[in-house]
């Protein structure tokens, strides 16, 4: 038997065609949008907005997932009349509005022209100021509310999103009848659903965006709902009162996709999620492993079962189900961490990929603190543990001979100090972390960084054996929902596995940055507000002292 | 009549032919030392080691003089056997041992392999030990002495690198009869003097580095040397008990010398000093004026009159003649100004000259506060008012947008913000400062840099007349002790002025930079020790309202 997992990231859409018993990638497929710079759209004269075009989407999951089957049809073994499900991450939280047939506003010809009917892309931070009064209200009046995303409502979330819209645009927000996450909206397509009111809800984005628990009766209630606006709280009924988990489908594929796609019509359509969270799955997540996807930016998620604490401070979200069905799913992450070393590369050094491994390699030669700066990672804000975008870099301890490759050292080292921080915030919360797994292009391709991580962290970092995890995991999600094996569980274990390299840390290394980690968090609390009066006089001391330790 | 004013810097010698009567500039020559990497010699294993040939020296003082004099020969109203003086001004502390005979160690064959024997040029901080525990001491025993040297004896100057050469190297210690600095050398050398023990001694380097005052008798007392070595203490008896200002020549030009130079024999040799307190002569130096020399480094140098207070925290030296006779010389400075723009462009982003140019152009477009960035200036040190080697730079407010452009603007800011921090030092301890008058490459290069300054400083930067004021300046100590005119004021006017731009500071970029500075300070306070409980929390917050508003 066979499954696909559709992955819809920022920049391309990916078809990824599985074997249900192995994992074995019999096929995929890249579709790049064509809108807009590298599929996102852009507003010159506003650098915080990023819209996608749905017209987009709908094209590239036809021709990723017909070009993903054209290469698995290659392998003899594969057969598409067994193909026994379709499983959709996407990024999130990207809700777009739709109308009550559950088209897309976009497609609608009155708002080709319009971004704000477009897609909310997940890096949209247009609505900061709408979060940070939805922040300060349910501070005020729903703080169980906060203290399931970490206390603090982000720009990039449903809510500020669907706000800002109708307070820049009334016209879009009136012509919607719903909005939907671009994880829901997917699958309800591939399964024809044609009432934006019968659009099944994934407990991820509801969970982790939307300020959704059983807890409270699902959404925020309509009075808080309706202090943001009255037509706020009136949009609630038109959303939704429940939202499941994986263990549930989301539907099934629609005859008229089914020709479309070339598949067996009926079979199941996994209900969406995020592509980090189903990314966990397809890194094999169990209790006590934190996957990271290591990325643009950072993805860190674990599970714990359902009897611990529900909330941890400064972590943005811990919601049940969000990753696996009877455990507490924990979503944290760093806002930039390969967009840091790229603004370096590129922005500031003005090189290309090449500049890349050029500057890894000399890195790679530094002892820990033989350079004598720190920084911090904070180039687009601070997402976990201060969850605070209006943070910003800093770099410190730069002298008239200071190069470019210690200060992009020093960059990955911020990283692997932001990583520690979440993974020290979650032990300190009963969340246990035996094992660290790692997925994503940096983590393949960047051994300097893995071992500064380990060597930072102090854990073994371990690899995971796909390349398309998230694309693997929405497989994963979709075989499961068939009924492949007799579990989430089962399935994960049969479909996932680990490269053969390891990165071990060093302990000398590990004294070192012990030392530098203590200064990092002093800069942290400092600089991030969790303390008013901070001692800055012996940093840069220390830091000369660690450095000409190093040297010597 | 003529003078000429020999200029010894960091990378070579120039010679500069003047009349006396207008500064007119007649022939000007510039001889590179041809050792070590641009005239400096390095040790690979030692980054803090910088030392000079004396040969160079000697070498470059016949070139440069021959040079300039072929030039000016060209003028028809030029005429040798009218050189009246010879000045000489010299970087500094540079101390260089030397035998009896007052030759130099280094050319002793048995040293010639020995960079201990070398002149020990300014920027060597191989001495840092040495000058932490002067300044404990001082302070414990001798708070007098460290109170006219800002309260911190650094490892850039005398007393630091002789106690540092006996510790490393006491063959060279005990074969050196005496130490002198590079200033009193060379006059002692035109001058003929074969004894060491008959240099003349100028009190602007005996005061600024040598703890000299009269005050206390001259030099620290034996009881006070013998506690850092019985050595030191017995080598003050072959040093010097007085020292004098420019006022007094230090001799007159040898048969040998005149000989090697072409010039008249008799002629008046000026007391040396520093460049930059002779090359503030070079700027029409008075009460009231602030002159800044901007180059790799700034100095910072006023005179005061005797009523004042003579001594103001963290400004390094308040030295009674060390400039004009009869009032107190002050001087202060930055560590790294165009060195950190080198840095930037010449280490970070791999660029040359045209890069310097590119990046200042992109830079004058952008309005105050639009960057979202502060920085400190400490990539080489805090010279004043903090008097602190062991600090470093810091970069703050980056975002995965921020070009190399505005880190650019970013250094100047700060080099601007640490230029302000002094001037309100001086004025805080009731030095008026009416008048700003710039020299050096930058002030003349670079329009963006001096508005930026204007801007921070809110007040009008004017830029001296002469290119070469270090060389004028001492072609107007030998032009006043040769007696071309009444006085030395009367000298210094009759042979300097102004250029005809002038940088007015403009109202709404003072109010940003006013608002900056307040984030500066709070940095500077903090990395710098000034206070031990910063609140942080503000600093990248505000500098996003500052660029908010600055964009909109």
């Amino acid at each position: 038997m066979f499954s696909i997992g559709i992955d819809y990231g920022t920049n391309s859409v990916r078809a990824l065609v599985v074997g249900t018993d192995d994992g074995f990638e019999y096929g995929t497929h890249v579709y790049n949008y064509p809108s807009g710079d590298q599929g996102v759209l852009l507003d010159p004269a506003d650098p915080l907005l990023a819209r996608q075009s749905p017209a987009d989407y709908l094209e590239g999951l036809e021709a990723s997932i017909r070009g993903a089957l054209a290469e698995a049809a290659k392998h003899e073994k594969f057969d598409t009349s067994k193909v026994i499900g379709i499983g959709v991450d996407t990024t999130g939280s990207s809700p777009l509005p739709v109308d009550a047939e559950n088209r897309a506003l976009a497609m609608d010809p009155r708002f080709t022209d319009n971004l704000n009917a477009y897609c909310w892309l997940w890096k949209d931070h247009t609505s900061w100021r709408e979060a940070q009064k939805i922040t300060a209200l349910g501070k005020a009046e729903r703080p169980e509310y906060l203290a399931m995303v970490g206390d603090t409502y982000s720009s990039e979330w449903w809510w500020s999103k669907i706000w800002h819209c109708l307070n820049v645009d009334r016209d879009v927000f009136d012509a919607a009848y719903s909005w939907v996450e671009l994880a829901d909206w997917i699958p309800s397509v591939l399964a024809g659903v044609k009432a934006s009111s019968e659009i099944k809800r994934g407990v991820c984005a509801a969970g982790h965006k939307g300020l959704y628990n059983p807890k409270w009766g699902g959404l925020p209630d309509k009075e808080f709902l309706g202090q943001l606006d009255p037509a706020i709280a009136d949009l609630r009924d038109r959303l939704y009162d429940t939202a499941q988990d994986i263990s549930v489908p989301a539907g099934t594929l629609s005859p008229e996709w089914a020709e479309k796609l070339g598949l067996p019509e009926g079979i199941a359509i996994a209900t969406g999620a995020f592509d980090n969270h189903l990314g966990s799955i397809g890194c094999g997540i169990e209790a006590g492993m934190l996957v990271k996807v290591i990325g643009t930016s950072t993805c860190d998620c674990a599970i714990v079962d359902l009897s611990k604490s529900d909330t941890i401070p400064g972590v943005c979200g811990i919601v049940e189900g969000s990753i696996l069905p009877g455990f507490y799913g924990i979503e944290a992450g760093q806002s930039a961490v390969g967009d840091i070393f790229k603004w370096w590369v590129e922005r500031v050094c003005g090189g290309g990929p090449a500049m890349h491994d050029q500057l890894s390699a000399e890195a790679s030669t530094m002892k820990p603190g033989q350079s004598g700066l720190i920084a911090l990672d904070w180039n687009n804000g601070n997402r976990t543990i201060l969850v605070d975008q209006r943070l910003t870099g800093l770099i410190l301890g730069q002298t008239l001979y200071t190069t470019r490759a210690e200060i992009y050292r020093a960059l990955v080292e911020a990283t692997a100090f932001g990583a520690r921080a979440i993974v020290e915030r979650m032990t300190d919360y009963s969340v246990p972390i035996d094992k660290v797994v790692c997925a994503g292009g940096i983590a393949e391709k960047n051994p300097m960084l893995m071992q500064v991580y380990a060597d930072v962290m102090n854990r073994t970092m371990l690899v995971t054996r796909s390349a398309q995890t998230c694309a693997l995991g929405a497989a994963i999600a979709a075989a499961s929902v068939a009924g492949a094996h007799e579990s989430i569980e089962v399935t994960t274990k049969a479909m996932t596995g680990l490269k053969d390299i390891r990165y071990d840390p060093i302990p000398e290394n590990v004294a070192v940055y012990e030392q530098l980690y203590g200064l990092y968090l002093t800069l942290h609390d400092g600089f991030g507000g969790i303390t008013r009066d901070s001692d800055l006089s012996r940093v840069m001391k220390d830091l000369i002292d660690i450095r000409d330790a190093a040297r010597a």
